[in-house]
């Protein structure tokens, strides 16, 4: 494997300038943007160039850097105006991408206690942009190494919609461990559903794997069943946009019916998550309203109708786990199993 | 619901002319192909205008209708002969459709037994042809009727695939029922998985129940599971390639995902087909070798790619659906059910 370094990054600040992939062009052409100012990073988010709430978390915090590196306001009352006036618009940007409006809050709240010289106020916000960044590494690295327990030479492991590098700081969730697999030099065959209707498996899963140099197929949703009954999964690992207090998982539409499947042929089912995406405050999965997104999604490809004009569509994109069909969480401190929502809230409460 | 004759018909004989709707271009456009001979129904065979097995087999009888009809070969050896050159090359037009080389071949045994007159030959074939397809339409009805008393007052039917009129005479296998339960009046909620990667259901079934004023309402194949969570489908209903001896059932990739889905919710798995459809010399589901198509097909869409370029992908076309997760075989004799290979049997035997 690569360095990690050679990893494909959603993100990456680098003197003066932010540089985002614009995910929305793969796997067809890589373009990476260079962002000096908030108002490209505004752009890139809004645009959907960046996806993944800690992706987007750390992109808005770095086009806070950017911006008070390149502004021509000079006068510190002035510029501390300027940054607070981005911070807002950054924060609207993707009104519930939670990772967003924390990252942009933590950003003002360094600038709150920083010194009163410009350069000061630079290092701050790099500092802590840096700061927000290297954290979610960390614990990408952590799940990585958790979840590499769970893993065994030349196993199969399926995967389930983007929750890998490209979402993430680096290394993603869900991926983290295939990745440590791979630095350890542990070959494992690894399956990617190509997740209708927005296909982020073939579209970014299959290609960060695949620029990583790791062992990748790409297969249609459905079939996944069916390679289960041939004895080619021998793990699942997806990851999570919230877990509920009783453990429930919401994640991309589609994962209940792979959870589903491994419970039938006893296959561990694993979500990888960072701690900060249990939702003590929610008790089940239940009480979560699911986004029913354009039926266009799943009526077109690349603007090309698939199906009869005018056709009724269901297109939910999430859908629920029930707890009692996750054989285990994998968090940056560890892994909670079954029964779930008890260990799990002893695993954060540690 | 339109009468019968107002249902999307893949192939219709009348006055000459075998007209072949050409589904490739469904349902961005409606073309109907006008075959005055059988060098049109091959081009239609070979270049799957025309799909589904049964009717294939009618498109091939109708084919020796029209050639014989319009050929210029007057004297009656040599145009006994030139059909039955046309027979052997029809019959291979798809090597692997049973239906079509026992269609072609009923039509020359047909052929030799009739009487000496050029009228005399042009009658037999048309009246075997046409035995041919009331045949097949006998049998989509009588499935139509059986499968309807699984049918209650808006009830929720998932199929997958397209088991409809476009791949039989009309009416179709699994799509019978729906049919049916439209011309009597009975209002059922029909849910079609687009049926990935060549999507059929997307194509073909949303577009030719929507044609017939069914309410039918498409999703991913990934959806299905989040459906029957929320309790919005009570029955599922799909088509079959064979069925072997013990039960087992051999389907388009997808079909063993669902039926593993409606097994974990307890939703009844009913299977549709001709009686014909049972291959009795054949033991089990794994000694069925599953085609595994070209990869282009799982990575491209109209020729658009949509995964990275040289990715590895898997394409199996079909899956084995174990007779244990099957709750019903519908033929056109009755409804078999567990234990499916000896009631089977049974029914078929009566």
């Amino acid at each position: 494997m690569p360095a990690t370094d050679a990893l494909p990054r959603a993100v990456r600040y680098q003197d003066g300038t932010l540089y985002v992939l614009d995910q929305r062009r793969l796997p067809a052409a890589v373009i990476i943007e260079a962002c000096k100012g908030a108002a490209d990073v505004e752009h890139a988010i809004r645009e959907l160039q960046v996806r993944g709430a800690p992706a987007i978390g750390i992109a808005a915090a770095w086009g806070l850097v950017v911006e008070a590196e390149h502004t021509e306001v000079a006068d510190m009352a002035g510029l501390l105006a300027h940054i607070s006036g981005w911070a807002a618009r950054l924060r609207s940007a993707r009104p519930t991408a939670v990772n967003l409006a924390w990252a942009v809050d933590r950003m003002m709240a360094r600038l709150n206690t920083c010194g009163s010289e410009r350069g000061e106020l630079l290092a701050a916000l790099r500092e802590e942009a840096q700061s927000i960044e290297d954290e979610d590494r960390a614990i990408c690295q952590a799940i990585g190494r958790h979840g590499l327990e769970l893993l065994t030479p030349d196993c199969g492991v399926l995967t389930h919609c983007n929750a890998g590098s490209l979402a993430v700081s680096e290394r993603g969730t869900a991926l983290a461990p295939l990745y440590a697999a791979a630095e350890q030099g542990l070959p494992v065959r690894i399956f990617a559903d190509e997740t209708r209707p927005v296909l982020q498996g073939a579209r970014l899963t299959a290609w960060e794997l695949g620029q990583a140099g790791l062992d990748v197929t790409l297969i249609c949703d459905n079939m996944a069943a069916s390679l289960m009954a041939a004895g080619n999964i021998d793990l699942v690992l997806v990851g999570t946009d919230r877990v509920t207090a009783n453990g429930d998982v919401v994640n991309k539409i589609g994962t209940l019916g792979v959870a589903i499947l491994a419970h039938h042929y006893g296959i561990p089912f694993y979500v990888a998550c960072p701690s900060s995406t249990f939702d003590a405050a929610t008790a089940t999965g239940a009480e979560v309203e699911i986004e029913e997104r354009d039926g266009r999604e799943v009526t077109h490809i690349a603007d090309i109708p698939i199906a009869p004009e005018g056709v009724k569509v269901r297109n939910p994109a999430f859908d629920v786990t029930p707890a009692a069909l996750v054989t285990g969480i994998i968090t940056e401190r560890g892994i909670a199993r079954a029964p779930l929502a008890s260990n799990l809230r002893r695993l954060l409460a540690a």
